[in-house]
């Protein structure tokens, strides 16, 4: 059995810039894991249907969805759920959806880390 | 001059369980950050008018906002600073808004690292 490929699961905006955070969000992840993707939920490529499409066809089976949210709204209780369903029907693929980062202990730490560097600069 | 205080800002929802992954993610700071405190944009309390208006009454005038956001979308392009200005005005304080956490390396690092302590589990 190969282990399963992450995606990195990003809200998504027609706005550029956005994705940019994101994408830099996510390269020490894409850098560190194997066959690791950065996918968006609505309204930027790719989407999730993109990259799981394209892993089913590279071999991949399974898939862990890793959502770059702090917290859980609506969007991961409800919506990437559903979408994650229709997607396993029509890939025949088993997608497994992780609590967002924001859950884990180590961004709150992050967070801390961010404020303190913040202390240092006088506010411009 | 005494430093400013720290406001760490989240969107807000009104679902309870969303504002307490964020007083969660908060918690760190809170207890490194001296007079530092938790608001929300919409939706949830403390809103940003309650704790700069709580500030102000202790004698506070500068205060920093650190967006616990990943990115920068409408919100803090726009919604954001015309509170603030708005805020300004109302309370005679000063107050700076600082880039969102996601802009900071430091988060690109901790999704890695939450990454890796997820690839450490099976998926349930």
């Amino acid at each position: 059995m190969t282990s399963p490929r992450i995606i990195l699961l990003a809200h998504g905006s027609s706005d550029k810039r956005w994705c940019e955070t994101f994408e830099q969000l996510a390269d020490p992840t894409l850098k560190a894991v194997d066959n690791a993707r950065i996918a968006y939920m609505e309204l930027a490529e790719p989407s999730m249907d993109t990259v799981i499409a394209q892993g089913v066809a590279e071999g991949a089976s399974d898939f862990v969805i890793i959502p770059l949210f702090l917290a859980a709204g609506r969007h991961l209780r409800k919506d990437v759920p559903a979408m994650i369903k229709e997607l396993e029907q029509t890939h025949g693929a088993n997608i497994h959806l992780a609590p967002p980062i924001g859950e884990n202990p180590v961004l709150g730490q992050a967070i801390r880390d961010v404020v303190m560097m913040q202390l240092e600069q006088a506010p411009s």
